[in-house]
């Protein structure tokens, strides 16, 4: 038994490393490899990607996982965790032809390239037929699996496991009902003043304030760094190589901070899962949505909240003494918490945001189950933009377009997790303050160990050991919800805008 | 056979897919990985590596080169070449065991970042135990292959084919008496006053102009960049990605400059092999030595000419007007070719600099032959750089600790190409001007044409489809010899320090 788990160790340990190459030929093309580089790396990432598929495939590793799997009472409870999500990833695994997996990364390793260019010349027609493919491609992979009933949640269960069409869209729909009158009565009131944050923010200054405020969250920048990049991502090559990335804006410091404590909190996430996971499948997140609501907790719950602008006022206000000169704490954090319906769905809001969310979830469903043809996307992308938000892009560089996903990966199982994570955030930063009052005062002087130390134990350190469900379950003392999301937006929003529930 | 050399073409380009990958992996260690990466980092080379060697090793891609083989005469001649050094490479190959490459990898990984430390701290003690080991494994490696009448012979194989421990020692020795009596002669003379050049460079400013420069050489950015590393280096992901690599000085310019042109020579190379090898082992140097002297030829014939300084020396000093604002081109022609013993060998002038590689050379067939103890190898290095150069280093970091070859591949047959390639560059550069009379003028200019048509039509196209002394011989109408080179520094250094031949 000892020997066959060291076995399983090196095999799995490999396909992590294999996997780990093939993320760093993402993360290079995203970041610096220059444009003539494009042909061969689209080549290299499909091979790469067919041979971790092969070794992690490999019929001696199935066999070596059924013997295990039938003796997992003598293992370590480590172990037998490992063996089971091994054991689910190789079935997974083993349905997904060789064949296709290459077919599958040189296209969206080409896609990737052309969305670049259609985006910056706001050209739908240019990467429709490219999309029209992923869509094929998509249902494909749907196919190879069975019992799902519908061809999305054999997409969704990858990213959020045990997810199903069938819970999501009564769960969205509850949450529309209420967001959408909550969006109404925030816009009949006068919008914030967030003039100040449009002017001259140089560059640097906006990186290396982002840089010092997640160095206090505790992102370790000894076992990571941060890129530019054109859609920020977080990116592991194990415990101690866990990067990420940003964009800048010189006129708005908006993008570039938001994007880098967003990053962060993934960086966290990665970064704080028990050391002795690393070079396993279990050193990695329980779920996107879990991912998710580490990225949304650091984002929102803290760098959207009062207690942080008290403290890192006086340091924003010496980045950009100019800009800032004639404003306090609190314009910014009312000004960073402007509620207005938009076209971005990484610039908008707290309470706009899953509306945007929800939008692509639904298209995705549509585009699956062939009631929408991509060559009416857009116009389908517009119409609901102006029923759920009353506005419409002018251009498909800012709607269609904007989102990387749908041009380098499948199109299903894409956008639940932005909207779990939301919910997820709120139910464990309710939890974290219940469990340990010290967060807020240690927050209002910019320190942040208390949270970050709940959070590793509840939620980091278990990597995949448990499921999203579970972990959030076991962490508040209650199953996922709705519940505290809508209250937290109540709760601020309320106060902010001076509504009467 | 239209069947077999197509698959052919598909499993040789799943090797250089994998290979790139590999290097991509290097490449990021040696600029952008945090500290933290390092021990997956090292994992995922061995796994890389490994993962190639089993590629190439492939029983089926032996099968098909045996056959094909056979069948040359009904070949492309380009397919008939590649047929060729494929089966080369695959014969070599398969001698080396899968354990053994998963080993190397492994053991190079972790000795690469202890010389890190151990060149910080001067301290070579604490990566002589790894050094030792690498004797041990490239002994190992050698034993692999029969037919070689010294075990260097093996290594020197590998980097310039054909090449031998017979042939190298009396061409070295020829060299060693003509360059050590140069040397004095010229340091009885007054040294070129270089002073102006140590002060306040800003670093900007020298990577600004060290790229203003090769962009005129005609490195192409837009298939390659160039980031700052411990080491300078070069490599490639495909002919449409080489990058180059550099480091700053903020207190001399010498090194960012005269790096950036080496390494651009290297890149010029790569990114100037006939397109259609590229995803081919034929898209790849000749040898160790031809690919030196690219680097050398941009970096000292023409980078250290006059007829350079005399076109850039006003932008040179437009980037460093305080340093240099009372000197002319012809002091910065005398300071950058200022001949003298000096410690390290990537800073050392032309005339001392193969004394250098011929140490290293030397003490590499030492440690090998069992003649010299890795313990005693920093004794050995200082009692020849007295012996040669008449200068001792202060501590190990400026001795034995200075390159990186020894740290990161086999010792034996890393620096022979280095000599090599002087000798090349000097062959090369005098055919050119002969062919191409314009060369001068242009040059003059701040143009380089008609020296890189020149190098693309009779070096760069070429790849690996002839051996590097082929493609000299054809290109200059004689076979390679020390002759050029001499004759080179004779006239150069000569003039400059008025010696009377």
């Amino acid at each position: 038994m000892e020997t066959r788990i060291t076995e399983l160790k090196r095999r799995l340990a490999e396909v992590e490393d294999l996997k780990a190459a093939s993320h760093l030929l993402t993360w290079d093309q995203a970041t610096y490899m220059p444009p003539g580089g494009a042909a061969a790396r689209a080549r290299q990432v499909a091979t790469l990607g067919a041979v971790v598929h092969e070794r992690a495939t490999d019929a001696g590793l199935g066999r070596l996982l059924d013997d295990l799997s039938a003796h997992t009472d003598a293992l370590a409870p480590v172990d037998a965790d490992l063996v089971r999500v091994a054991r689910h990833d190789f079935e997974r695994a083993v349905r997904v032809p060789d064949a296709y997996v290459r077919r599958f990364s040189a296209h969206v390793a080409h896609t990737y390239e052309n969305w670049g260019k259609a985006r910056d010349t706001a050209d739908f027609a240019a990467v429709a037929p490219d999309v029209a493919r992923t869509v094929d491609l998509s249902r494909e992979y749907a196919a190879f699996f069975e019992g799902f009933a519908h061809p999305a949640d054999a997409l969704i269960d990858v990213e959020d496991p045990g997810v199903t069409v069938a819970r999501l869209v009564p769960l969205f729909a509850a949450l529309r009902k209420e967001l959408v009158p909550l969006v109404q009565a925030i816009t009949r009131r006068p919008a914030a003043d967030d003039g100040f944050l449009t002017g001259d923010f140089p560059r640097r200054r906006q990186l290396s304030f982002g840089r010092k405020v997640v160095e206090r969250f505790g992102y370790d920048f000894t076992c990571g760094r941060e890129d530019l990049t054109r859609h920020p991502f977080t990116i592991a090559f194990g415990i101690g190589d866990v990067r990420i990335t940003t964009r800048v804006r010189p006129e708005d410091p908006r993008d570039a901070l938001f994007s880098t404590w967003h990053e962060a909190g993934h960086g966290l996430y990665e970064q704080g899962f028990d050391p002795a996971l690393d070079g396993t499948p279990l050193a990695a997140g329980a779920s996107s949505g879990l991912h998710e609501s580490q990225s949304r907790l650091w984002e929102n719950q803290v760098g959207r909240s009062r207690l942080f602008w008290e403290h890192f006022f006086p340091a924003f206000r010496k980045a950009f003494p100019v800009a800032l000169e004639r404003v306090d704490a609190e314009a910014v954090y009312r000004a960073v918490n402007k509620v207005v319906p938009s076209l971005i769905r990484t610039d908008a809001d707290e309470v706009t945001y899953n509306l945007h969310v929800m939008l692509r979830f639904d298209l995705e469903l549509a585009l699956l189950d062939g009631r929408l043809q991509v060559a009416d996307l857009p116009d389908a992308w517009n119409a609901r933009m102006e029923t759920d938000l009353g506005v419409v892009p002018r251009t498909d560089a800012d709607g269609v377009l904007q989102d990387v996903h749908w041009y380098f990966g499948h199109v299903g199982g894409q956008f639940q997790g932005y909207a779990l994570g939301n919910l997820y955030a709120a139910q464990l930063f309710a939890a974290a303050r219940a469990h340990r009052p010290e967060i807020d005062e240690q927050m209002q002087r910019g320190r942040f160990g208390a949270l970050r130390g709940w959070l590793r134990d509840h939620v980091w350190n278990h990597g995949r050991r448990r499921s999203a469900e579970a972990i959030v379950t076991a962490a508040t003392g209650a199953p996922p919800s709705p519940g505290p999301f809508l209250d937290y937006l109540r709760e601020k929003y309320g106060a902010l805008y001076g509504l009467t529930g």
